[in-house]
């Protein structure tokens, strides 16, 4: 058995079954491995950021790491911006990166690069494997150290000579770490600062956002008067009818200073204290009000066992059992008229079906949507975490792979569409059940937004023509058929809801075009 | 003035008056910016690999660095892989990258990460500029670091709050650094080598490449009986009737050390030692021959003036001023019959403008175009350096943009373009001269060939599997127009002489999709 089929192999054995590939010559041998490991299922896709986000929105709905394939340092660097991503979402992945054989590496040959120096600051574990030997050690240990909790993207980095030598033998997979407990006196002072009375606020990220960390963390609201707030873009959060309706805190920072404005106690779970996405001339960075005490019940990013903390918190408190406040179901009407963005939403809130996966990245056009959708039947939402664009088209990939027979929703701005368009050939390839809908308003209508708030004084037609997307304008239904993805467009609410209705009983992946009046 | 007014108007003043973007709310400024600074042109990309791939073009046909403008770490990721393009072409960048305000970067917000872990790889030149009085100074020097000789990425990393804070005075823009001369030793030392009447090469790359750069190594050659060997990618090579025709060093390692056989002196001209592109199990790596003298006339990225050590060589092995061979003009006929890779170069060749710049990308399909358009008028040669596909469009759009009047054709592999397509939108927002050849056969064809090559059996069709860009079959045509770029597809020779003439005839950029005979 050589390198690359050692660790295909160990992969398998330690639970990994999925590997999201963009190879290269220096890869050819895991490739060939793939007939010989039958039990991991291998997705191509066209571009790197494709195989990194896909990664991300499998871990995320399957809660166990998928792998990629990378080649070389080049193969990192266009897989960068979804890895930051998964980093910002903790989701456990392995990612494998190919590289020149250990003793090719000297002659700088083209494809040369530092691959330790862009690797790590996407990367929670990293390591260079040394020999053939090692492969299976460093295989299972990367998929441990993925795993977490909290989960990273472990990055292995396996020299090409690796992957063709003859490999050592294989190694007991080692055991997953569990959660870290919480210490009952951090739960314990929880408790005593909301006891007072005191204006309180518990804001819940992480691992804390699926329904039993939602469920425990009502009952604490109920029991206290607390507040509770959520993550502004939660990795993965549980909504709909049954379970608890949590408010995220809002994107700008104003907002987020009236629903932080007065507080006095700030519990964090699983999350950090709330900060704004990007500073401005005269707004606060740091949005903790002053006077108010910041209680820390489970660290953001620690690997500590969120939902049982808030549980603990909860009985505590002597909340009820049954004491969470469940969101009562209903949907809007359908929508008629113009196709505005609040059109779309209630679109997708009148015809979202039970289980439904959703990738939020519709950006400015999504603010209507969680509340059109809240009292849907029972979905995820999965959003982008690090701010890097070009994110949901993939993770909507990786999620539909994780979960078949569930619908996979993809909510998409023009703008953030066309990073990382190729999605779209991997969910025809592997026919997944996705539906895509496009927010086509033509522009990057979240920094003409920006550009009022940074202070820039009026700008001027060269700058709004750096965020316009038309001249020329976009047609992403030809975009998509280019691919293989059956596709509409629709320009009334009536065209949508029904176009819309049609994509989500289909097998398969189609898009629906929105294009919004303008 | 603010800090990006002092940065955008210290570019010009120094001589970098286009930029490529794609920026984000932290460099709003920035954009603010354009309408303060008219003589700066601003080009907007949809993806930021077509950013850093149209600075590579624009740098490698104007001779003077484009500014790209990015957003933060992950921007600077998704741009990364056509840096190192770049940087292996030696291709001047100033690269600006915008980073959260000094004072947020402490909060950990969502797209916070280690800029500078990940540009060091790139960079030839690193600067996070600390404050508005430093705008000025840190710009320029960016700039003639960027400049070279050699020319490198230059990259800047600005802060938001240094772009919106009143900015320092306008500096005196440093000198530009002028070439290194040979020292006249070594060209002697050289030269007395060359008199041996022993087997001899000489390898050109980086500035050598040049028409003058070329003629003086033909005398060179001429005189002395030497083989002349071009890098195997060169970054810019001018070709063409009435210039000398230089052989480029196969890919294939089997193939170099047919070329390099029998050779005992290897003359280097701003040209490393060659080595194989990937390592193989039995094949060596580094191509010289055993019993072979290495000597380096103008040592390989060092800024070296290498067409002046040429001519000073071909001087003193006494060949006379005329004693280039130059290649008589001469085009293929047109082709007939089925649209293979070889009717396409014909076509190439019949068609192919005087004064055109061609972006090759086309990979595996490129083979026979090289000895089809030898003939053709006088033209520039744009190769992939760095081994990182999806340069191709891009570098293509920013050559357009650095030459207006000339006539650029985008070869284009199908795996290759489906990396930065949206060059195409670029391309049609500019209204650039820009004609698009995609070779579609379908799959990762050199990959195919890779994988036979790196000893790893007989692939199953799992392997195959993840080689092969059918299920779906893409329509680039669909996907062209989908960006505004007017497209046609082929299928026979004819239809694709037939498009091809009208699309190099038509102002704007079009496409041709060349339906391969599989």
């Amino acid at each position: 058995m050589n390198g690359a089929q050692r660790l295909m192999r160990t992969l398998v054995d330690s639970g990994v079954d999925v590997c999201f590939m963009n190879p290269g010559t220096s890869e050819m041998q895991f490739v060939a491995a793939l007939d010989d490991v039958p039990d991991m299922t291998s997705i191509l896709g066209l571009f790197e950021g494709v195989v990194t986000g896909a990664a991300d929105g499998y871990g995320r709905m399957a809660q166990r790491p998928a792998a990629t394939l990378l080649h070389l340092g080049p193969g990192l660097g266009n897989g960068m911006a979804n890895l930051h991503n998964a980093r910002r979402a903790r989701t456990p992945v392995v990612n494998v990166v190919g590289d020149h054989a250990t003793y090719h590496r000297r002659y700088d040959p083209p494809l040369t690069s530092d691959i330790e120096s862009l690797a790590r600051p996407v990367s929670g574990w990293y390591r260079a494997c040394g020999s053939p030997d090692a492969v299976a050690t460093d295989t299972a240990e990367a998929v441990v150290a993925a795993w977490g909790p909290p989960g990273v993207v472990a990055t292995l980095v396996v020299p090409a000579d690796v992957t063709w030598l003859e490999a050592g033998e294989a190694v007991a997979v080692p055991a997953r770490r569990p959660p870290k407990a919480v210490a009952a006196e951090t739960v314990d002072q929880v408790a005593k600062a909301l006891r007072s009375g005191e204006p309180a606020v518990v804001r819940i990220g992480g691992g804390a956002t699926g329904s039993r960390g939602l469920v425990a963390a009502s009952r604490v609201a109920e029991i206290n008067g607390a507040k509770l707030l959520c993550e502004t873009f939660p990795a993965r959060l549980a909504r709909g009818a049954g379970l608890p309706n949590v408010e995220r805190l809002g994107y700008l920072a104003e907002f987020a200073q009236a629903q932080l404005a007065g507080t006095r106690h700030l519990v964090l779970v699983d999350a950090l204290a709330p900060v704004s996405f990007f500073a401005y001339p005269d707004l606060p960075g740091y949005l903790v009000p002053d006077g108010c005490q910041v209680h820390v019940l489970a660290a953001a990013g620690a690997g500590e066992d969120a939902p049982e903390a808030l549980e603990a918190l909860a009985d505590a408190l002597g909340a009820p059992a049954d004491g969470a406040v469940r969101q009562a179901a209903g949907r809007p009407d359908r929508p008629t008229g113009a196709l505005t963005a609040d059109a779309v939403s209630h679109a997708i809130g009148a015809l979202l079906p039970e289980g439904a996966v959703v990738s939020d990245e519709a950006n400015t056009s999504s603010i209507f949507i969680p509340g059109a959708t809240a009292g849907a039947p029972a979905h995820d939402w999965l959003c982008l975490t690090g701010g890097a664009i070009g994110q949901g088209m993939p993770v909507a990939t990786g999620a539909a792979v994780a979960c078949p027979g569930r619908r996979v929703l993809s909510l998409e701005a023009d703008g953030s569409a066309m990073y990382t368009l190729q999605a779209l050939w991997t969910q025809a390839r592997q026919g997944l059940d996705v539906t895509t809908v496009i927010f086509n308003n033509a522009s990057y209508a979240i920094l003409e937004m920006e550009l009022n708030r940074v202070g820039a004084g009026a700008p001027g037609p060269r700058a709004h023509d750096m965020l316009d997307l038309t001249r020329p304008d976009i047609d992403f239904a030809a975009l998509s058929r280019g691919m293989g993805v059956p596709a509409t467009r629709a320009t009334t609410a009536e065209e949508f809801t029904e176009q819309l209705e049609r994509s989500l009983a289909e097998e398969g992946p189609s898009l629906v075009e929105a294009v919004l009046s303008r």
